[in-house]
């Protein structure tokens, strides 16, 4: 009867668990999203598809998702950057950005947690940074090459393991622990 | 008990009933739509949610969707247009296009049609065409200042009711038309 986390990512079970200190179970399961550009609603709606898939269970059901929302475009692709990302991946997110001067971004994570009363909370996570002019570093995955966080000059990718400990992901999470910690 | 067509608009509503030649009703309900690229993904799973929530009637429940499909940037936006329209607008599209020498896209609009039975069946129509370098009249909506259709110098909006007759929608609602004249 542990929570459920959402992902088909090993390694953000390890973080979730980590972050909000409890055990996790992992459910690997496609829950097709809504059409908004608003993490807080997209992430909702998930968790309460989620846990009608996993027959609502007696214990909360977690998901997560995140993206990218860049100024210059007034927040756009927002909850919809994957999809960007499948289509032009980041060296086309440069080029659509090329002659922009305005580059800052925020880096946002949602966390919506549905719990076994079938309410839903959502806690977010936002890092202010700027996209960079080329894609730089090996680590992470999706955006990291480009995104350059605020106070740094190596991109998310660059940063490897450093970004894990304030990244966008492990704030909505922390703000998952403080406002679930009285419920289970 | 005649056929719903769910939208907003009247004039799409006179459209899609002259077209189809039948009568339609209309219905105005906000169906939240799922995320993905695919037309057909979005339009048919619209047409279950839009069915679903006019409580499974003994009558067919149309909706439709269409959007921009840009060979650069590997068919997006695709069924997400209206989120990057909202977002930048034409104006900020055309910027993100600048730098692009290849200017084609596809004018898409797929009609998905729910039966009484529960199928869904969905008809697609694509116009061929490039994107212009500046907005250009001040017919239509969305799009239509920057799509010029192949064999044409005029944007859609510079067509004004030329563009109707052989429209990406017109083309969809005839497939659809062809498609179910067997049914109705």
């Amino acid at each position: 009867m542990k929570p459920v986390f959402v992902t088909s990512n090993e390694s953000k079970l390890r973080e979730a668990a980590q972050i909000l200190g409890v055990d996790l179970d992992r459910a690997d399961l496609e829950v097709p999203e809504i059409q908004s550009l608003d993490f807080g609603e997209v992430a909702a709606a998930k968790a309460r598809a989620a846990r009608e898939a996993l027959g609502a269970p007696s214990y909360p059901v977690i998901v997560d998702d995140s993206g990218l929302a860049i100024r210059a475009w007034g927040g756009f692709p927002g909850a919809l950057t994957k999809w960007l990302m499948k289509s032009v991946g980041n060296a086309g997110l440069l080029k659509m950005l090329a002659t922009e001067e305005d580059r800052s971004a925020l880096a946002i994570c949602v966390v919506a947690v549905a719990e076994s009363s079938g309410s839903v909370q959502v806690f977010r996570g936002v890092v202010r940074g700027e996209v960079s002019r080329e894609p730089r570093g090996d680590g992470g995955f999706g955006f990291d090459p480009i995104l350059i966080p605020k106070g740094e000059t190596r991109t998310y990718a660059e940063m490897g393991e450093e970004k894990s400990a304030d990244s966008h992901r492990a704030r909505a999470l922390r703000a998952a622990r403080h406002g679930l910690e009285k419920i289970w």
